[in-house]
């Protein structure tokens, strides 16, 4: 957020990366929304935090309208719609609509929503490095290696810092066990179709000095069924009451062989992304389809190169859940828990008595 | 194979499918070994057939060399190691090998092997069509769906005619269930990194007018997970006496989402591709790594296009070796039988007597 200039916010434009880093304004709520649908930004907690600044820049512009509040909800309803299965993104929208009507003025409802972006950026960048301390006593527990062998550690799509405020989910373990100078390798799924593994998560590690080496999404169960894998962490875009996770499309064919293979399965989360009104992920989470393009070609330059049989129809689904019983554990901000209604509740009391 | 000119073979160079229908020639033994290893064929059943062609062409070759036996034996070697995991490759060379053994003149190791291309050919396309016949019973056997529904199969990679010579293993029932107005659609997992079933396998379909539909690797298991697969088909590149089955990476992680979900998971095979000589899969299967590049580049035109981060060090394996226990059964050219010694034994008993 630029303090000097209100009405904009900058962010990285991940499309562009690894090949180019790319710094892009939005400059109002049209252009969150735009980013939001096209995965300019994108991952849970960041795209809880763009909706936020979504609904801001809302209250700005809401002053040239007849009906400032109508259209401050027209706004919120579409940035909602943008990309249905993260829960993040109605839980910060709901937050800020919650913060409007409670103000009185525009000005107010300006300065409340601004107020409240802040907090989100604050507790998620919070969430992420309490995430790392807890995922950081699990690397510690796990069996010793040979000397000199690091910890593999397997990950599919991106919930580093780029999707996730800073620190990332399910890479914040793997940072600060890299900066306490535990050895780890990262394995990074490439995460077809959109590649984010491959782009994203890969560039950060680069970035980092953490050992890591791409894999295709096929690749995970030959190296869990040969002991080439001590550890799977993951993200979450939705998480239930009960611990069903909804992730990256393809995460639920590594949990059943992380499960088969008795290599633990971790899901790393702050709980603004824990959906605390549903329970079972597989029947109550919206999956969000996506253009069939993105499987079918790689933009390059100013071309659209096939990867497929072009005449051929393409599903493109974006996530799918794995039910609670493949997942070993959560990590949260709070500490680890069984991926469970019980164990949710021994550390989110609060929202198992609403 | 060209009668008019017994030194050539054509054949279609799958690089350029579906882009480009490209038609090569192979006038060498070297020519065979280049078009093996760079994947122009590829599928175990032609590979075999291929290999066959190499030590054919090789006797024609060893007419200029001064120990002849020794040209072909030495070819036999480097064709051998061009691609390790299908058995099918020296299951075919050891049976040209023989024939070159047995025979005294150039002339008639040339012969010999010349008739022994021809036999294999014709074997492998009888048992195409066989294992077809026998899918299909298979397919006629699944509960009803209802009116107008098709039965959806999944497949992973290619093992259509392209990969076996004609109707293919995998493929084989379904072009049968197709000739016989049985509706059927076809879940094409684009198969990474080479998308195999994306170019190959959709292609051939597109060409029979058979329904399908490419989705990312990462969709099978949610797909599975909500009823949309009634049923699995995939090839195989080796399986053991006792079942354990070498396919193409990312076939174990489907096997384990069908077991998962209850849906039946068949691997149709000749019985050229079953290697009576090991029992474990897992340990005993040489699995294939394949040049990185394949991972991190996509080939058009004369541009390579990086798909991911390129400093990124990247691990791209071949095959994954799914073990019997999560085949329902193998569709082979004798019958349907358990993925088990036991079953293929009811199959193949001379083979369990040697």
């Amino acid at each position: 957020m630029d303090d000097t200039d209100p009405g904009k916010v900058k962010y990285i434009n991940q499309n562009y990366l690894p090949f180019e880093f790319v710094v892009d304004t939005l400059e109002s709520s049209d252009d969150v929304y735009h980013a939001i649908s096209s995965m300019k930004l994108r991952g849970a907690p960041l795209i809880g935090a763009a909706a936020a600044f979504g609904i801001y820049l809302a209250t700005l512009e809401s002053a040239g309208h007849p009906d400032p509040d109508q259209y401050i909800i027209e706004t919120a309803m579409k940035l909602l719609a943008s990309r249905p299965t993260a829960i993040n993104l109605s839980g910060t929208v709901n937050r800020q609509l919650q913060a409007v009507s409670q103000a009185i003025t525009i000005e107010d409802k300006t300065n409340s929503t601004r107020r409240i972006c802040k907090e989100i950026l604050k507790e998620e960048t919070e969430s992420c490095y309490r995430i790392g301390q807890h995922g950081l006593t699990l690397i510690e527990k796990l069996p010793a290696k040979k000397k000199g062998e690091p910890i593999n550690i397997l990950t599919h799509c991106n919930a580093g810092w780029l999707a996730c405020i800073d620190y990332g989910t399910a890479t914040a373990p793997v940072y600060l066990a890299h900066e306490k100078g535990i050895p780890v390798h990262i394995w990074v799924d490439e995460t077809r179709p959109r590649n984010q593994g491959g782009r994203l998560t890969a560039w950060e590690l680069e970035q980092e000095g953490i050992p890591h080496t791409i894999i295709a999404d096929n690749a995970g169960g030959h190296l869990m069924q040969h002991g080439q894998v001590d550890l799977v962490i993951v993200g979450s875009d939705r998480t239930t009451r009960r611990g069903d996770v909804a992730n990256k499309i393809g995460t639920y064919l590594k949990a059943l062989a992380a499960k088969e293979n008795d290599v633990p399965f971790y899901v790393a989360l702050p709980s603004s992304s824990i959906d605390f009104g549903i329970a079972d992920g597989i029947h109550e989470i919206p999956i969000e389809e996506r253009d069939a393009d993105e499987i079918r070609y790689v933009n390059w330059k100013l071309n659209k190169i096939p990867l497929l049989n072009e005449k051929s129809p393409v599903l493109n689904i974006g996530f799918d859940v794995t039910p609670a019983r493949f997942v070993t554990g959560l990590i949260t901000e709070r500490g680890i828990c069984a991926a469970s209604e019980k164990g949710i509740k021994t550390l989110f009391p609060e929202k198992y008595d609403q």
